[in-house]
């Protein structure tokens, strides 16, 4: 018999979901059954329910959309966290939470997994907050709810979440005739009249200045952008919230700005311009070291998925993809000033010496080709990253503006799983790999193979940095990081494990690692926990003063 | 200065609170600098917030309340799913969240950890719906909010929210002039009424049984219950919900009640009672085998703080302390009847077998020793335990109607920190453990010396019975269980590990941990992943029902 539950799948299937991830547990048990039960389909399942929601998040962000499978309460609860950086950073996340029968929930039951109040509705109630939608499937409505709010995620890039009680999953149902609504590809009145408008601020500027965000990365519109950016001739830098929205090795990449410990002279071209075009970019404390950005609304023309303002003059949001595939096909002004080349990285020396992040960071840079996923955990390995050239068609994976410690980690293999034909690096230091570390189980059952570098300082040093350097309670436990993956299910068939403290001891490890692709790699890297990125210096001078 | 962080530290202390768990996050850094600075509080930072969150429940449920503090966003809803724990089973436990200052809260920045629309409210509003109460502390509110919120978790013994800005933290205050308001001890007059009703009924019932739940754990009237059963000589059970209520070597006791699973006579004892009196109790579908109790609303007289039946009819609910207190006091009418001897292990049989579920429990009876605590992981250790008879003096710690696994980890730290004195066990599958590991290194640190039962079934094993006994969805990556606590900070001075296949290895395993008092033990004890306790067994065949 052909149920809800397939119906739901096949739409996943139809999305591009080939891997679906989550937690079983006894509301969820006979919907797994369908999953389990397809060849097209993989089950991938997680430790814990949280890691389960980063994980789809980096699967998303790599394929598109995901979708991961809780159970009612603890489950869902478990991972909300989760579904919530997805909403902060337009990840389109679709989670499925199996609930106790029609029959239970309308007779009020106190069945486990509840508060005992015979109130189903209170888990839905808060998911409101951090989704674009929530469907609660009956015999009546599932079908129709699960295309309105996946379609929901499709358009506005969003996470949504269905209640999927158990015995709903199994009534029969018909299979989709038409596939799910893209968004249209015709521009609405309200976007033409402000594509004219940008095409007409263009037009007059003389020395602008693009910015890209994350929601490019979002709405998987590089191409559409690069399009833009190359007919237009325009410098065009990111955000660190963004970065990787743009190659890097193009040649109107001018670096990432970051406010002002950007370096010079990439900063005062992009404070002194005189139009500002932001795409799907959000000025956020993070990714602008506290708002030190040095332009002003004067300047700004800022196109996002929700908010389009001119000169401080707010407009009605657009739909952000199409917006940007049209303004490819605006008649073109070709910019004629210079544009700013990068600085990379070249000739480095490897001395017998003391892991700095300084040099850390510019052996990173040297590791890098093309092609590489890059995953940067919101701590000193981020703010690292920032500065870090990428190399073309590479994708960049990091959570500047929800900045979940421990994300990182599932991240990196949901990404992974995506796409296994890119080489996949992670950067996390020792405080963040502390919250998600059973994750490591998964990435071992899978055979999947990231470079994982585990920056071992001691602690968290971004907050050491931002307030009490010394302080006790920056302090973690010491793991013997080294050695983690043997209790995990490592052996040394699939896994590789270097220590590196000295540079020479780092290049050696990068060495064997580029060569070794078929084990994970696990690169212990220790450094001083005083030893930050310059940026992340200057950027938590500019949070402690924000917290005051 | 004294400031608003040392008026909520000084009413914690007044509370009993002398830890204070949490993680640090850049908007609650100098809030945690005055607990550092306190010669009287310990401040025990975890290894994420859900295990925070799980480490103060425990903490509580020993000690009577508790707190741990989080950050804004991240920190808060990683959290969430522990707060609704406590919510569920009536435990008190305060969350501090540190948040942004006023001024980026009022003028809607885009800060980091905020979904990035300018709106601070969201994550507090989720909270509405899994505690007793919320406090958004400002300037003017600060301190009455404080007292507010932490009466009502003192006398509704349910969690509470704290909001507190960080700029809002450092404003000067005044002392507390006066305690906090606790329950008052004199009876409304709707409690007179009611308690004239049960000692009306109590008076003529021929055949009466007493169901202690677990709201007389939270309520920590143990004492005045025993005082009550004593003087009316009655029969008494707990529910698995509720274990540890009663001294089970108490005369008085007669067994732990689940519903159709319970062992004769004493199911036919309570089923056929003429009054079954509850007290602090819940019905639930764990508690009771999926509703399978033998007895009916025309016996049933109930009595608890959410509310109060008699034979089906409702009345307004009551203050469970000081009912409980009043029910002693009554005139007494001595019940004559039979009282149930508890059935006890005695000369238990050692052989160089393969261990099983039913030797295993019988073995982990025999090992306890009065004033012993006991937390049971919600899968086979729960269930194993349910029957296990208890000596004087033991705290008995589950979570049977949340349910969320891996809970139990954490709790058993929490526990022991809030209770030193006691000696700790834990028991608690493969696959629980895995969501919750990381605290092994907080265990360690803190040179805790729980005795943990880690039971290696290779699996979830209460969801094979379930539903799904050989699918793949309910397989886990095997890790090197025995050797875990080596890479989280252990070694041969802090830790001693076991593995045990057979009775007698175990035996060996539980005669060696029985003299080292002053190391953590971790006893990995293997096992089928087929075999599990009778009890769960029935009571998985009444779920699988339940979701059908």
């Amino acid at each position: 018999m052909y149920t809800v539950a397939d119906y739901l799948l096949d739409r996943l299937k139809e999305l591009g979901i080939d891997d679906i991830f989550g937690v079983p547990g006894d509301y969820n048990l006979k919907f797994l059954d369908h999953i389990t039960g397809r060849e097209d389909l993989n089950w991938i399942g997680n430790a814990n329910e949280l890691n389960a929601a980063y994980m789809a998040d980096g699967y998303a962000r790599t394929k598109g959309i995901s979708a991961f499978v809780t159970t009612f309460g603890v489950g869902e609860l478990s991972a909300v966290n989760g579904l919530a950086g997805s909403y902060a950073e337009n990840v389109p996340v679709i989670e499925i939470v199996g609930s106790p029968t029609t029959t239970v929930q309308n007779n009020n039951k106190l069945v486990h997994h509840t508060l005992g109040d015979g109130d189903f509705l209170r888990f839905e109630k808060m998911h409101e907050e951090v989704t674009a939608g929530i469907a609660h499937l009956t015999a009546q409505n599932a079908l129709t709810e699960i295309d309105r709010v996946l379609t929901c995620a499709l358009i506005k890039r969003r996470p949504v979440y269905i209640n999927l009680p158990i015995d709903i999953a199994e009534i029969e149902a018909t299979r989709p005739i038409s596939p799910l609504d893209q968004a249209s590809t015709k521009l609405t009145d309200v976007e033409s009249v402000i594509l004219d408008k940008v095409e007409k601020e263009l037009y007059q500027a003389k020395n602008p200045v693009v910015i890209a965000g994350h929601e490019i990365l979002s709405y998987h519109i590089e191409q559409q952008l690069e399009e833009f950016i190359q007919k237009f001739n325009l410098p065009i830098t990111t955000l660190p919230l963004g970065k990787g929205a743009f190659n890097e090795e193009d040649a109107h990449y001018i670096g990432t700005y970051s406010g002002s410990p950007t370096e010079e002279p990439l900063k005062s071209r992009v404070d002194t311009a005189d139009l500002v075009l932001l795409l799907g970019a959000k000025l956020t404390d993070s990714a602008t070291s506290g708002f030190s950005f040095g332009f002003t609304d004067k300047q700004i023309i800022s196109i996002g998925s929700t908010e389009v303002q001119f000169y401080g003059e707010q407009y009605e949001a657009i739909q952000l993809d199409r917006f940007v595939s049209a303004l490819a096909t605006l008649s073109c002004s070709r910019y004629t000033g210079e544009i700013l080349p990068v600085k990379r990285i070249s000739n480095l020396e490897i001395k017998n010496e003391k892991l700095t992040q300084k040099q850390f960071w510019k052996m990173v840079e040297t590791f890098l080709i093309p092609g590489d996923t890059v995953v940067g955990e919101q701590g000193t390995s981020f703010f690292g990253l920032t500065n870090v050239a990428l190399k073309r068609n590479m994708h960049f994976i990091g959570q500047p503006l929800w900045g979940s410690i421990g994300y990182t980690f599932p991240s990196v293999l949901g990404s992974q799983i995506a796409n296994k034909d890119s080489r996949h690096l992670l950067f996390i230091g020792d405080g963040s790999l502390q919250l998600t570390i059973q994750e490591l189980g998964t990435a071992l059952r899978e055979q999947l193979t990231p470079i994982v570098f585990v920056i071992n300082n001691n602690g968290y040093t971004v907050e050491r940095e931002i307030h009490g350097a010394t302080e006790q309670y920056n302090d973690i436990p010491m793991w013997d990081y080294q050695n983690l993956p043997l209790v995990f299910g490592g052996n040394s068939q699939n896994t590789a494990t270097y220590k590196a403290t000295t540079e020479v001891e780092l290049d050696e490890a990068m060495k064997a690692a580029r060569k070794d692709t078929t084990r994970l790699q696990w690169i212990e890297v220790v450094m001083d926990q005083e030893d930050a990125p310059e940026l992340l210096k200057k950027l938590a001078k500019n949070f402690a003063k924000q917290n005051s």
